[in-house]
């Protein structure tokens, strides 16, 4: 029997061809996708479905999927301002130290992950301290993650040793690594803390599992000159010989990149996470997108963590992707607007091993889906679809939000965690998080 | 007798001293403000006021000022894409050709100021075909705005010659020189579309009436191109050799300027609009904001018309103001954000010669204020409110406006104007508007 049908909506499937349905919805049974047609043929299946949501009014597209984020730093948003990225991670290292345990990682994470569910976002790719905490935080308001062990070769938050790192990785894929809503990882800070053969040992154990291997890439120039001065190599050419690079392999950032290094990208299949709200907040710079898409790289989208945000928001981040480039180049074409949206569906669901089962709207796909009003103000008339999701849409025109066909966000608020709680467990904590870099 | 209370808010006043109130509010009389204080300094005009406010969870701030608009193109939204600025212009010409009139005017107006409004934005520049209709659309949903005469050589919309644009700017002074929320101007379009004996007719049209004078400049290469071929000297040296640069003149972009055309800003007093979000979608380029902020140039905020958008968000370009430029000269101190707060309220205020009325909550001026949610989980914590208003702060974050006291804004929704009658409107005549093109 059918679970769910959603009719009447624009349905923008992200699809390879990049189908839209004028007037159309879905079906769902079992938590995945039965059926994506126009909304005339779906009358069978919603003769006999248990419930029928009417989509007039809104698009119906896949669920977001934000490729880089640490969802945990909420707790730090707008704490340390106006300073380049070295200067500013060492405070913001001091910060995390003072304040961050398993609880209060969870207590972010939730706070971080209610904002993108809020926002559309059904899958994210997360880097934080502690994991088993990032996947407990997800579940409780409703989405799929990828992360799992850090690696860091200072002690950090943990403490942790090497060995300590790889026996938390190894837990992590012994607790997860058959969850349907987690996709584990391997997540090394980056190569200017994390040192060659720990880089090496990390993706030997995200083989051994079959798991993704994200870490931050070419995010600044200074990073570019540590990695240089000390390997001898720039950090792409480094990760490389390190052969580190592949389809599984995800770089956050890649700002500073040479013609050479796009094309080690495209050689091996590794994905640069474009991440422009905290390239331009940070100071980092313009990542060449416009190229590496050329060059056949796959882009996809993270929003980075609050505090280089200051929030999560994929909407901002779309835009920026769209536009950002076109000032950079002078081109107005330089990125169109089925590249941009791609970013954080299709090519975010490829880059996370998991095309098959999310990305876009398709019959076998698990009904992650979402429903955004376009019928406000800033939103009509709506002449093309994808156009309006590029240049006109904000998170709070996202309204319904649907995992596996369970409904997460219903009116814009969601149903399986009371966010009250936790807004008011992180004022509580506020005069600490404050106190801790004073 | 006081009219209104609004206490228990986090007060940014955008006052010159910057001054922020931790737990405070304002009493308004007659439309004006006759206090602005702590909660308990409220409590003798609290008692005796016809309404109170709770302003709980929320930051109490000016209404912002939009110094650059063209609000009845919010009809054409996503109809002409991925052009460079002169093709692009050309074909929205063709389409504003075959759809406006006085009442599609309106019409576009009322849609783009609901969504502006909606957004806390109190007071617009705007520059469209008939500024009689703009004034009525603003009147209808409850805003200010600094329209007046359009000056454009070719015939454009209306089809007047010189003299009749001249007559059309004299009758927009006679209906509008004495309103409290008008602030009369006269706009020529550009250097490119109006000659510069046209250009001096109209500022001499604006001295006589003591009114405001903008026009777009330095927007595209192309255009200072087209300026320095025919005139001998690029866009600002040819207005400022006109002279029709002075306190009172308003130019929207100010992309491409060399250092002496910043030193001609900063010496005439005339303001520079940065609207980032129509420049990065144009692939106009960057304009040079830390370098006009250190001149002593005033720089005010614009989001430009929805067709260059695609959507009128001052947050949004109160987010790239401030971090734009952070990337562009790899300085993540490049602008404050107590710099990119003054662009849509104290600058915006001065630029229309409106310091005394508007853009900052002090005893004396007019009560156009906003609420603005910050318990939502992309909001919390809020460590300093400043940098809450920039880095974190959405549109959807506004829940009231008030406009002299007039609450115009409740929870979100317009109070004076059924919106849904609009957007029907609007829908109705979207056939006709993608035909235009066709
Ligand atoms: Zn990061
Ligand atoms: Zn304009």
């Amino acid at each position: 029997m059918t679970d769910l049908v959603i009719r009447n909506a624009t349905v923008v499937t992200c699809d390879p061809a990049g189908t839209v349905i004028a007037d159309g919805g879905v079906a769902v049974r079992d938590g995945r996708i039965e059926q994506v047609a126009a909304s005339v043929e779906l009358e069978a299946a919603a003769a006999g479905a248990r419930r029928l949501v009417d989509g007039k009014g809104h698009i119906l597209m896949p669920g977001l999927i934000n490729t880089h984020c640490h969802a945990g730093d909420s707790l730090f948003r707008g704490l340390v301002e106006d300073l380049p990225l070295e200067p500013w991670l060492q405070t913001v290292w001091k910060a995390e130290g003072a304040i961050l345990n398993p609880e209060t990682c969870y207590l972010g994470s939730v706070l971080g992950f209610a904002e993108l569910l809020l926002s559309g976002v059904t899958t994210v790719m997360d880097m934080f301290w502690y994991p088993e905490e990032t996947v407990r935080a997800a579940r409780t308001v409703g989405m799929r993650v990828s992360t799992g062990g850090i690696f860091f070769d200072p002690p950090g938050v943990t403490g942790d040793n090497l060995k300590g790192r790889i026996a938390a990785a190894e837990r992590f894929f012994e607790m997860f690594s058959d969850a349907e809503d987690v996709f584990p990882a391997v997540l090394p800070h980056g190569a200017y803390t994390v040192a060659p053969e720990n880089l090496k040992t990390a993706k030997q154990l995200a083989e051994r599992h079959g798991a993704l291997f994200s870490t931050h890439a070419a995010e600044t120039r200074a990073e570019q000159a540590d990695v240089t001065g000390r390997y001898g190599r720039s950090v792409i050419r480094h990760l490389d010989d390190l052969g580190l690079l592949d389809e599984r392999t995800l770089l956050a950032h890649c700002v500073h990149l040479d013609d050479e290094e796009i094309q080690i990208l495209a050689r091996t299949g590794a994905t640069a996470v474009h991440n422009p709200v905290s390239n331009l907040k940070l100071a980092s710079g313009f990542a060449r997108v416009p190229e590496m898409l050329a060059a056949g790289v796959r882009v996809t989208l993270g929003t980075d963590g609050a505090i280089s945000g200051n929030d999560l928001d994929m909407w901002m981040a779309l835009r920026l992707a769209a536009t950002l480039h076109k000032a950079v180049t002078g081109k107005a074409d330089a990125v169109s607007t089925a590249q941009a949206l791609a970013m954080m569906t299709s090519a975010g669901a490829e880059a996370l091993g998991a095309a098959g089962r999310i990305g876009s709207l398709e019959a076998g796909k698990l009904a992650d889906m979402i429903l955004i009003d376009v019928k406000r103000p800033h939103a009509v008339p709506m002449f093309d679809p994808v156009t309006h999701l590029v240049y006109s849409t904000a998170r709070s025109d996202v309204r319904h939000v649907f995992l596996s066909g369970e409904q997460v966000v219903r009116d814009g608020a969601l149903t399986r965690h009371a966010i009250g709680q936790t807004i008011e467990a992180v004022e509580r904590l506020k005069p600490r998080i404050a106190a801790s870099i004073a």
